[in-house]
C-alpha cells in the first residue's frame, strides 16, 4: 500500500510552527496519560518500556500533516488565527487520532507487504526482538485511539459520531487492503483493474483517513452534524484520489494503480498483450517493458489532463458549498495537494 | 497464547438445542447483513467471495460457548426460559460479536505463535493464498464488530456501554499478548515470572473476554448499569484465571503459565537452577527435565488445592451477592468450568 506522507503543508493553511509546538506538546500529554493507564494494568516495568519505545517509534517520525490538519481545519472553522486553550487541546487531540490510526495502519501494512524501511528507519516488525509481535503492537496502538477518545471526549454530545467516524476509517483501509488479494501471484489478471475499481480502492485505502477524517473531525469539534455534509465528503475524496495517483506506481507489484488502468483503457491490443506479459514482475526488463508502454501511450501527458480537469471540477464544486469557512478549509485541503500556480 | 474452547456447556445453564439453532440463524443473518454491507462499498466479486470465505473459517467452528452465555446469562438475568424474539436476537447479536472478537483474536494469536491448526483446520495464515493477508483480516472481523454493533445497538442507551466494553476486552487482550516480549529467545528472564505476573496475564487474555464479556452484555441487554457490578467482574475473573490455568502448559514456549510460577514458589535452590537450565526449551530432554521437577514438586497437588480453595471461596463470594438472578448466573457459569461434583 502506498502510503507515503502528503505533502508538506506550505502557504495558505499550513502549520505555523507556534501550532506545531503545541500539537507536539499535546502528544507528550497523550502519552503520559496512556503509560499512566498501562502501568495502573500491570506491574512489569519491561512492558511499560516496550510499550513507551513502540509509541514513540511508530507515532512519531511522520510530518503529522494529516493530524495538523485537523487544528488548521477547525482554525479556519471558526474564522481565528489562535484557537483558545481547550478548544487547541481537543483539536490537537483528535490530529493525534488520526496519527495514531497511521500508525497503526502502517505497522500492519509493512508486515503485509514485507517492507524494509518507513520514514527513513526500519520497519516496526524488523526492529530486533520485535518481529511478528508487530501484529499485537498494531492493535495496542489502535486501542490507545478508543482510550484517548474515551478519556476526553466521553460526554459530548459528538462522542458516538467520533467513534462511528474512527471505526469507519478503519473499515475502509481494510477494505482497501483487499487489493492484495489480487496480486497473488497464480491469481494475476489484470482484467479486474478498471476505473471503477481504482477509484474504490484509492477512497479505502487514502481518501478517507488521509483527507475527510482530519475535515470531518474539525467539524463535529466545531458542533455541526456530518449528514449535512456529503458533498465536501465528496470532494475531499476527490482530493484524495488525486493524492494517491501522486504517490502510485506499483509496477512491479501488481497493484491496481492509476497508471496501469489508464494504460489499459489507452492500450491496443498489441500493447495490452504486452501489459499483460510483463506487469507485477520483478524482473527489471519486465519493469522496463511497462515504463517504456506507459512512455508510449504518453501517460504523462493523460495524466497532466486529468490533473487539470480534476482540479478545474473541484474548485466549482467548492465554490458551490454554501458555507464560505467550508469552503476556505476545502481549498486550503485542496492547494496543499495540487501544487499548482493558481 | 493458550486459547482453548471453554470447556462444553452440560448441565445447568447449558445451551440446550433450541437456543443453539436459534443462536446459528443469527449467525447467517448478521453474516448476510456484512456481506450487503461489503457489496454496497465495491463491486468486485472475488473480494466478496473472499470475505464470506474468511468469516465462515474463522467465526465458525468453535463450540460458541462464550457467545451462547450471553444467551444463557440473559435467560437467568430475566428468570424465562424462552425469549422472546427480539431479545433472543439481541442476545444472539451479542453473542456473535464475542465469537467475532474470538476469530480476530485467533487469527493474530495464530501468525504471532506460528502455530499449525486451529480447531482441527490449518489456521487460517496457513490456508493457501492467505499467508500475512491474515493481519488484515483480523482488522476486517474487528471492524465487523463495530458494524454489527452500530446497526442493531445504536439508539439504545447502553449503546456507548457496549462499545466502551468490547474496546476494552480488546485492549486487555492485546496486554496480555506483550508476555511475547518476555519469551524471546536472548531475554529469557524466569526471575519476572511470578503469582502477581501470572495473575495479570491471565485477567488479560482470557478472564476478561472470555468470563466477564458475556455476562457485561447480558447485563448490559437486562437494562443494569455494570458500574454497580464490580464484584460481579472480580468473580469472574477469579473463575477466569482458574480455566486459564486449566489449559496452560506451555513449558516449551516459555509462558508464565501457572504451573511454572507455582514451580518457582516451590523450588529450592537446585530446583530452582533446574528449572532455569532447562524452561523454554524446545529439546526434549529439557522438557522431560522440567516435567520431572513438576512432579518432585507435587504440583498435581498444588492445583487440587489451590482448586478446591479456588472453588469454596468462590461460592462465598457468589452467595453475598444481592441479586439472586445474578447469583445463579454466577453459578452457573462456574459450574461450567469447574467441573466438580458439588
Amino acid at each position: 500500500m502506498a502510503t507515503a506522507e502528503l505533502v508538506a503543508a506550505s502557504g495558505s493553511g499550513g502549520a505555523d510552527s507556534s501550532s506545531t509546538a503545541a500539537f507536539m506538546e499535546t502528544y507528550g500529554k497523550l502519552k503520559k496519560e496512556l503509560l499512566e493507564d498501562h502501568a495502573s494494568e500491570f506491574t512489569d516495568e519491561s512492558s511499560l518500556q516496550w510499550i513507551d519505545r513502540m509509541m514513540d517509534y511508530n507515532v512519531l517520525g511522520g510530518k503529522c500533516n494529516r493530524g495538523l490538519s485537523v487544528v488548521d481545519s477547525y482554525k479556519i472553522l471558526k474564522g481565528v488565527d489562535v484557537l483558545g486553550h481547550e478548544d487547541a487541546f481537543l483539536a490537537c487531540t483528535l490530529g493525534w487520532c488520526i496519527e495514531w490510526l497511521q500508525a497503526y495502519i502502517l505497522v500492519h501494512d509493512d508486515i503485509m507487504d514485507n517492507s524494509q524501511t518507513r520514514r527513513g528507519k526500519p520497519c516496526w516488525f524488523r526492529v530486533p526482538q520485535v518481529g511478528l509481535i508487530a501484529v499485537n503492537d498494531g492493535i495496542i496502538l489502535r486501542s490507545h485511539i478508543s482510550r484517548i477518545l474515551q478519556r476526553h471526549f466521553k460526554g459530548k454530545p459528538y462522542y458516538i459520531d467520533l467513534i462511528d467516524l474512527f471505526n469507519e476509517a478503519e473499515f475502509k483501509v481494510s477494505l482497501g487492503q483487499l487489493d492484495l488479494i489480487t496480486t497473488h501471484d497464480d491469481e494475476k489478471d489484470l482484467r479486474k483493474y478498471n476505473v471503477a475499481n481504482h477509484r474504490c480502492i484509492s477512497q479505502y485505502k487514502a481518501s478517507y483517513y488521509s483527507c475527510y477524517l482530519p475535515v470531518a473531525c474539525a467539524l463535529l469539534v466545531a458542533g455541526e452534524n456530518l449528514d449535512n455534509f456529503g458533498d465536501v465528503k465528496n470532494i475531499l475524496f476527490e482530493i484524495g484520489i488525486y493524492y494517491q495517483i501522486q504517490i502510485g506506481t506499483d509496477i512491479q507489484e501488481y497493484k491496481c494503480s492509476w497508471l496501469v488502468v489508464q494504460a489499459l483503457e489507452h492500450a491496443d491490443e498489441n500493447q495490452k498483450r504486452i501489459l499483460f506479459e510483463n506487469y507485477g514482475k520483478s524482473d527489471p526488463v519486465c519493469v522496463a517493458k511497462v515504463k517504456d508502454l506507459y512512455k508510449e501511450l504518453n501517460l504523462e501527458e493523460v495524466f497532466r489532463e486529468y490533473e487539470s480537469e480534476s482540479y478545474n471540477r473541484l474548485i466549482v464544486d467548492i465554490k458551490a458549498q454554501p458555507n464560505k469557512a467550508v469552503q476556505n478549509v476545502l481549498k486550503s485541503f485542496l492547494h496543499k495537494i495540487y501544487k499548482r500556480d493558481k
